[in-house]
């Protein structure tokens, strides 16, 4: 059957494009490296009309993006809509950058000490993972997306009630980069990993633990090797045992969505704490919520 | 009176140096732009022979060095000593790099969960404090440095008995420059940094809290130009709420030792809490400190 629309998940770092027929089967798919981190500001129109829609044969089609795309660092800024939000409300709320292309709005809630909280993407992927598992429409969810900010989602008989950031991802990243907990080694030492979980303590008091990954190797004879993976532990670590407590939800088994190497890593930090962790894929999460979208709104 | 030694405080972005008469007055001063943050490997002992000892008429005086110049990345690692440890455990452990050139031991203890922690330079400058102010000889003190790595140091009759570092200042600057927070703001928005102080909470749940750094900005309306004062508050803020309080010394006033602007934003986070916090001033104090070092030593 020939394709009948185009959904982009459109992020940060990556661009995920798929072209469906009328029935949501997927005739074409492509990864383009144009996350919106790496396009210079006004560039994302051009670059989506020379690359994204001629690589797919999807010039005339209409199209639905979701994700930082609709950041003010994408495309243009669609606007947040507040929770509770179910996927009709997404449907409802798509933002027209033009007559053809539609962006899902971000989500904002009530955050820490009255402080927002706001997030792009994660919705979809989330809305998506329940309309692929009907048994996890009812009742309460907590979903996890480790990513570079992660995203924890609950979820209330189908819809995202409230969720909570964490910095992590990024935080790992510029550490290793720019600080002097930069080094040659690479994230994947087991050991270290673990005991960089177990640095982690409560959550609490993070800035004092994260000097334990110098003083661990200059007074206490680790492998500077091992930083890498000590850091990536003991953040994740802080991250699981800080968030679930923080959203009156400790000890609730937690449904992880993403990339399957992130996901482990977040499901051993929570298998020590004593709670369950299920690995959902991202992509046929993101996929799915797109594709109800476009259904909702008439696209299909 | 003729120079009879040269004392330096050689530490990670710059080096202060003296040459100090057989009375322990100071003959002649200078700062360099040699912090072995900036030196190239093995470069440390050239750049001392052939601009420092220059610049103060110093090249046939013995000389005596603390800081970050006897670490890994300085001129050569300096053995730790651990806690306790008063000045003239210091004087009686330097570490020789020549006939006639001494380096300060760093020192260690126990840190978090039975990491260790160390410090380089901090030794110097609280027990140059410590002879400059002979009151606070006796009895229980805490004496907090705010920098690159803030270390909060626990006095007990004299001696050094424990510490506790926090990676606040590098990790303010890493954020600063790389991560989504960077932006053209200056650090002097009062009202963000008040506003960063009441976000951090109680030190806990950092990962989240980082985050709203971000939303206050993408959802909350919040001018992105007072991002870093933000920052700046909420890590202070975080430190402050969390060291004393692992250092099981919650509510004792705190002597901020160190540059006056840093120190004045530590007294207010502190006097929020309603801690009570003094300033003194960090060059002195390690001048004193070398000087006290330097007699015991019978370089004086």
């Amino acid at each position: 059957m020939a394709a009948a629309v185009l959904v982009c998940d459109w992020g940060s770092t990556s661009l995920r494009a798929w072209t469906l027929d009328a029935a949501g089967k997927v005739v074409a798919q492509q990864r383009f490296p144009l996350g919106v981190n790496r396009l210079a500001p006004g560039e994302a129109a051009r670059r989506f009309d020379d690359e994204v829609r001629p690589a797919l044969g999807a010039e005339a089609l209409p199209a639905l993006l979701c994700g930082a795309i609709g950041s003010n660092v994408g495309w243009r800024t669609a606007p947040y809509i507040d929770c509770p939000t179910a996927l009709d409300d997404i449907a409802r709320s798509l933002f027209a950058v033009r007559d053809d292309v539609w962006i899902a709005p971000g989500l904002r809630c009530e955050g820490l000490g009255g402080a927002c909280d706001v997030l792009r993407g994660e919705e979809t992927k989330a809305l998506g993972w329940l309309a692929l598992n009907p048994g996890d429409r009812s009742g309460r969810r907590l979903v996890c997306q480790p990513g570079t900010h992660s995203k924890w989602l609950v979820i209330e008989d189908g819809r995202i009630v409230r969720f909570l950031s964490a910095f992590t991802g990024e935080l790992f990243a510029v550490l290793s980069e720019h600080s002097i907990l930069r080094n040659d080694g690479d994230a994947s030492d087991p050991e270290a990993f673990e005991a960089g979980l177990a640095a982690a303590g409560d959550g609490d008091a993070l800035l004092n633990r994260l000097y334990t990954a110098r003083s661990r190797v200059a007074g206490g004879g680790a492998a500077s090797g091992s930083t890498a993976s000590y850091l990536s532990g003991l953040l994740i670590g802080a991250e699981v045992a800080a968030t679930p407590r923080l959203l009156g939800l400790e000890g609730d088994p937690v449904r992880l969505l993403g990339d399957k190497p992130a996901c482990d890593r977040y499901a051993l930090a929570l298998g020590l704490r004593g709670v369950a962790a299920r690995h959902a894929d991202g992509e046929a999460a993101v996929l799915a919520g797109l594709t109800a979208i476009a259904r909702l709104r008439g696209l299909l």
